[in-house]
C-alpha cells in the first residue's frame, strides 16, 4: 500500500507546510479551476498549489512561481490505465509514455506478460529497469501465466518459485492477470503454488465469461479484478460478487460501449478503465483512457463518475492512496481539461495540460527525452528474436488423415468477430484436393492459418483455416502471437504463407504484408523481443499506416488485422484457438483436429 | 494492504474451490437472504455458502452442513468502528468485544492512547498481545502523541524511536490520532519525525475545526483521515480535501446528527463510522456502530449507503482489501439484519445474528471466554495505579494573586457543552473570601475542578472553575482524564472534593461519587492502569447505572458526567481545559490564569 508524501522529510514537510499557510509562494498555481471532488461528488472553483511533485493546497487563493490561468477549465486527476501491455503498443516504456502521458494518462498498471514469455526472467527484469526513468509512473504486476498455457512453445517457462523474485519489489504490484482459469478450478498444484505466493498482494484476473459457481470458485483464489468482461450482465455479476471491473477499450478488443452504463456515483470507486493492448495509431487518433471517458461523456453519462473511476478508482482499487485525488497531500497528478462545448459535457472534452508530479507535461521533452536513450532501452540479450530451423514447405500443408476418402471433408474453422477477442467456433465443408490437401477457399474467405514456433527451434507449424479476414491475394505475417509470441500468419495460399514467415524472419521480428508473388508490400521491424521498437509514436504510427493500406490492398477488411491475427493464438480466450501445437478448442481446454471426420 | 484469502494453502484452496462449485457442501450456507452489493449497489436475493472463515459463493443456491433460513433478512457486512479507544469501554478487549460483537462490529481500529499515556511500551504492547486470542479483528494504530501535549504530565513518553519498534508489527495499521496540530503547523521537529517514521503507513488525523489554509498545511504532512468534525460544513470541507471522515457517535461526542447526511452513493465508500468513545451502557441500551447507522436510517438516508460506510468504506479507507464485502474470497464477517418495520428501513433496523470469520457469535460463549481469562487479561505491572504524595488541603485552595484587592474577581471558567468534548472560554466574576480564596459559587453552577498527577508523585495539582455540573453538594472525582490520565474531580467544597481523591486512592484507580459530608456514594474500581476493568459488560452497565444515579443525587444533570469530567483534562481539544499543571486557553496552545485580573 502506497500512502500520501511517504516520501516525507522534515525538510520537505516544512516547506510543505509554509506553501500550504500561504507563508511562501508555491511552485505552481492553477487559478480560478474547477476542481472534481472525488470524495464527495461536484466541482469546487478555486486554486491548487503545487511544490514539488505534491499539491499543497485547494482551493483556497494562492500564489506561485509559476501562475496558470484555468479560467474555464477542469481539474481532474491524472488517468490510470489499470491494465496494459506496454507491449502491444509495440515500442519501449519511454515511447510509451511520450504517446500516452500528453492524453492525462499518469501512470499505468504494466503486466510485461508479452515480453515475459519470449526473454522469461530477462523480459520482466527489462520491464521493470524500463520504468525507473520514466516521469509516468509504471506499476508492475508480474506475469502469472508464463506460458499462459501448456497447449504453447513459449520462449520461457516462470514457475512459482522463480516469480517469488519479484514479490516484495519496488514497483510490483501483485500477480497479473490469472488467466489459467481451469487450473483453478481443478487444482492444479502449480497454480496453488503460485497463489500462495503472492498471497498478500493483489492476485488480478482474466475471467471471460466466467459466469456462476464456476466464478465464485475462481474468486475464491482471492483473484482482485478483471478486465474481461465483454458485456454489462457479466460485468455486474462480478461486481455483485465483489471483484474489480476493469473497462477495457483496446485496438482490437472494445467493451466501453457495453460496459460504461455501469459506471455511477455507487460504483465510480471500485471500477477502473483500461486499454490492455492499444496501438500508438489509435492513441494518436482517439486517445487513450481519455478516450474511453470520451465515450462515456458521449453517451451522456455522468462526468464526475467517469473521471472518477479513470483515476481514483483504479488508485485505490490497486492499494495506491497516493494519487487520484486532487488535494493536499496527494501526488500532483493532475489534467486540465475543457468540455468540447462549453456548458456540456454531452460533446465530450480535451485534454489542455497535464501535470506529472507536479511537472508540466511538453510532448516535445519526452520525445527529446527518448530520443536521447536510443537504443538503450533494449534488453541486454545477443540472442536473435527469431530462432526457427529451415522449414519446408510440406510443414505448411494442411493434409486430410487417411480416414478421409471423399472429395469434401468437414473443417473446423475459427470464426474471427471483428473487435473482439473471442472467436467462433464454426465447422465448413472443404474440398479435398487430388494430393490430400485442404487449401484456402479464398472466394468463401476461408483462409489458412498458421503459427511458426520461433523461440527453440522446434520446427513445429500448427495449421488451421481461419473465416473473417477476407484477404484476396498474399498474406499477413508477425512475431506477435499472444501469449507465447511464435509467428503467426494468415494467408491465401502456402506460398505467400512461406514468403512472410520468411520476411519476419528476415527482418529478426516484426509485422509483414506480403502479396501473391510473396513480394513485401509493407513491413515493420520489431527488434526488442520480436515485440517492440525504439521508435517514436509518429513513426510507429506511419509504419501501422502503411502496413494497414497493405493489408487493405490484399483484400482485408478489419480495422485492426494484425492485433486481430496476433490473438488468435490465445489458447485462454474462448472458443477455437491455434498455436505452434495445433488447433485448440478452449472451452474444452484442450486440442481439437481442423477436420471433424476422420477424427479418432 | 490485507488482501482476500492471504491464508492460503493449497489444501484450503482446493476445499474452498470445490464448496464454491457446489461439489461439496459448504460448512454454513444461509439460505434466501437479501445481500447487499456494496460494490454497484441494491440487494440481491439468495444463498451465502461459508467455508470455515471465508464466503465462497453468492448468490446461487448452496447446501451445508449448517443452513439459516434467511428469508426476510438482509446480509449486510460487519460493521467497523474506524476508531475506538477500547478504554472509553471502562472494559479490557475481551470484555469489550462481549459489549459490541453482538451489536455486529467485527473489526475496530484501535488506538490504545490512554493505556499508553499511563503505562507507556507496557501499555502498547499489552493492547497487541490483548487483541491476538480475540475472536474480532482489533487492529492497532500506534498512539502518537503520548504525552498528547507537555503541557501536562503524563506516565510516559513515547518518542519517534520508541514508536517505530511497533512500525512493522502484524496487526497494527498506522499512526492514531495526530493530534499536535501546532506542531505540525509550527514545525516541531519531534512531530515531523514521528511523521516521518510513519510514512508509508496511515498516518490519522485529528484536527478538531481545522478549516482553509491551515487544514491544508496539516494535509500536506500526509494525515490521511478525521474523526473529530462537529458539523457538516467542517466535514464537507474536510472530504473535499481528500480526508476520510469518520462520523463519531460517542458516550459524549455525538456527530452523528450533524454528519450523517454526507453520507451519499458516491461518498460512501470512502467514509466510516467509529464511537471514539463510548461506555457499555449506552452501547446496551443503544448499541454501538448499529447505532450510528439506525440513526441515519430514522434521518430518512439510504440503507445502502449507510451499511456501506459502516463496512466497506470503513475497510477500504484503511487499506482492508480482505472484508467488507459479501462476496466469495472475502472474510465471513456477516451481519444478519431485520427491518424493524417490514418493507421499509425508516423505522431502524436490528441485527439478528452475526457471523465473525465464520462462525456465528454467540453472547453466552464470549462471556464465558471473557470470565476462564479471569484477571489473566491485566498488564504484567506490580505499579501502583495511583501514585501520589500526600496532598495538604492547601494545594487545593484557589488563592487570588496579591495583585488583586477588590472582593470580587473575574475567572476564567470552563464552559461544559453536554454532549460536546469541546468547551466555552467563560468569565464570571466571583466573590473573593477574607482569606484572599476564590471558592465554589453552587448557586451559579460554578463548581472548582481540579486535576492531580497520579503517575509520578509530583504532587502536581491544576485548579480551575467550571460551569454546567450542576451539583448541589459533593464530588466527582476519576483517574480517567484525557490523555494523561491523571486523577480528575469536579466539587462543591474542598473537603469534598479531597474525600472524593482519596476515594480514588483508595481503590487504586476508578470513578467515584461522594456527597457533602465525604461519604462514597458509588464506585467503579478501575484495576487495570486506573482505566478498565475486567468486569463483564452487565456489570459494568449496573455501575455506571448506580454512579450516574449517584450523580443525580448530588445534583447533576448531565447525562454522561463521567466522560464528560475526564475530557475537561483534554488540552488538544478547544477552547479552555486544565491539566495538572493548570488551566490551558487550548487556541493559544498555552497556560492561561484563572484570573483575568491581576494577570500581570
Amino acid at each position: 500500500m502506497r500512502t500520501k508524501v511517504s516520501d516525507t522529510t522534515p525538510e520537505l514537510l516544512a516547506k510543505r507546510v509554509a506553501a500550504a499557510q500561504g507563508k511562501s509562494p508555491a511552485d505552481v498555481v492553477v487559478r480560478n479551476v474547477q476542481i472534481l471532488d472525488v470524495f464527495g461528488g461536484g466541482f469546487t472553483t478555486g486554486d491548487i498549489a503545487i511544490v514539488g511533485d505534491v499539491i499543497v493546497g485547494v482551493p483556497e487563493a494562492y500564489s506561485g512561481t509559476q501562475e496558470i490561468d484555468g479560467t474555464h477549465l477542469f481539474a481532474v486527476p491524472g488517468f490510470i490505465d489499470s491494465h496494459v501491455h506496454i507491449e502491444s503498443s509495440l515500442m519501449t516504456p519511454v515511447r510509451f509514455q511520450e504517446s500516452v502521458l500528453p492524453r492525462g494518462t499518469t501512470t499505468a498498471f504494466w503486466d510485461p506478460h508479452e515480453v515475459a514469455n519470449v526473454l522469461g526472467h530477462l523480459g520482466v527484469r527489462w520491464a521493470l529497469d524500463s520504468c525507473r526513468d520514466l516521469l509516468m509512473d509504471v506499476f508492475v504486476l508480474v506475469p502469472s501465466c508464463v506460458p499462459a498455457t501448456d497447449m504453447e512453445t513459449s520462449g520461457a517457462h516462470l514457475t512459482a518459485d522463480d516469480l517469488l523474485e519479484y514479490r516484495n519489489e519496488k514497483g510490483v504490484l501483485g500477480l497479473a492477470e490469472f488467466m489459467n482459469v481451469p487450473g483453478v478450478l481443478f487444482g492444479c498444484p502449480e497454480v496453488a503454488q503460485k497463489l500462495t505466493t503472492y498471497a498478500g498482494t493483489i492476485r488480478d484476473g482474466h475471467s471471460p465469461m466466467l459466469r456462476g459457481r464456476d466464478l465464485n470458485a475462481y474468486l475464491c483464489a482471492g483473484i482482485h479484478g478483471c478486465h474481461e468482461s465483454t458485456t454489462a450482465e457479466e460485468a455486474r455479476e462480478k461486481m455483485r460478487k465483489g471483484m474489480h471491473v476493469l473497462i477495457r477499450e483496446g485496438s482490437c478488443a472494445k467493451d466501453a460501449h457495453a460496459l460504461l452504463s455501469l459506471v455511477t456515483p455507487y460504483s465510480s470507486a471500485v471500477m477502473a478503465l483500461c486499454s490492455d493492448d492499444r496501438n500508438p495509431l489509435d492513441v494518436a487518433a482517439e486517445g487513450h483512457i481519455d478516450h474511453i471517458i470520451d465515450i462515456g461523456l458521449q453517451k451522456g453519462l455522468n462526468a464526475e463518475d467517469l473521471f472518477r473511476a479513470a483515476s481514483f478508482g483504479a488508485a485505490r482499487s490497486y492499494g495506491l492512496f497516493d494519487r487520484g485525488v486532487i488535494a493536499p497531500g496527494y501526488l500532483a497528478d493532475v489534467c486540465l481539461v475543457k468540455q468540447k462545448r462549453p456548458g456540456t459535457w454531452a460533446e465530450g472534452f480535451e485534454v489542455v495540460h497535464v501535470f506529472k508530479k507536479g511537472r508540466k507535461v511538453e510532448l516535445a521533452e519526452l520525445s527529446h527525452f527518448a530520443q536521447e536513450l536510443g537504443t538503450r532501452t533494449r534488453p541486454k540479450t545477443t540472442k536473435r528474436n527469431i530462432n526457427t530451423v529451415a522449414l519446408a514447405s510440406e510443414k505448411f500443408r494442411l493434409s486430410v488423415p487417411s480416414s478421409v476418402t471423399g472429395k469434401t471433408v468437414m473443417c473446423r474453422t475459427i470464426g474471427l468477430i471483428p473487435k473482439k477477442i473471442i472467436t467462433e467456433n464454426l465447422v465448413f465443408e472443404m474440398s479435398v484436393g487430388g494430393d490430400g490437401v485442404v487449401a484456402a477457399d479464398v472466394s468463401r474467405d476461408i483462409l489458412k492459418i498458421a503459427v511458426v514456433e520461433r523461440h527453440h527451434k522446434t520446427g513445429n507449424v500448427g495449421l488451421g483455416l481461419v473465416k473473417g479476414f477476407q484477404l484476396r491475394q498474399g498474406a499477413i505475417a508477425l512475431s506477435i502471437g499472444h501469449d507465447s509470441h511464435n509467428i503467426t500468419v494468415v494467408g491465401c495460399d502456402d506460398a505467400s504463407i512461406i514468403a512472410a514467415v520468411d520476411a519476419v524472419k528476415r527482418c529478426d521480428g516484426g509485422i509483414v504484408v506480403v502479396d501473391a508473388g510473396g513480394k513485401v508490400l509493407a513491413q515493420l521491424p520489431l527488434p526488442i523481443a520480436g515485440l517492440m521498437t525504439d521508435a517514436s509514436p509518429v513513426e510507429v504510427a506511419e509504419h501501422l499506416r502503411a502496413l494497414k493500406a497493405a493489408a487493405r490492398q490484399i483484400g482485408c477488411t478489419l480495422d485492426e488485422p494484425f492485433l486481430q491475427l496476433s490473438f488468435l493464438a490465445l489458447p485462454v480466450i474462448p472458443s477455437l484457438k491455434i498455436t505452434d501445437k495445433g488447433l485448440v478448442d478452449v472451452n474444452a481446454f484442450a486440442f481439437t483436429s481442423v477436420f471433424v471426420e476422420g477424427n479418432g
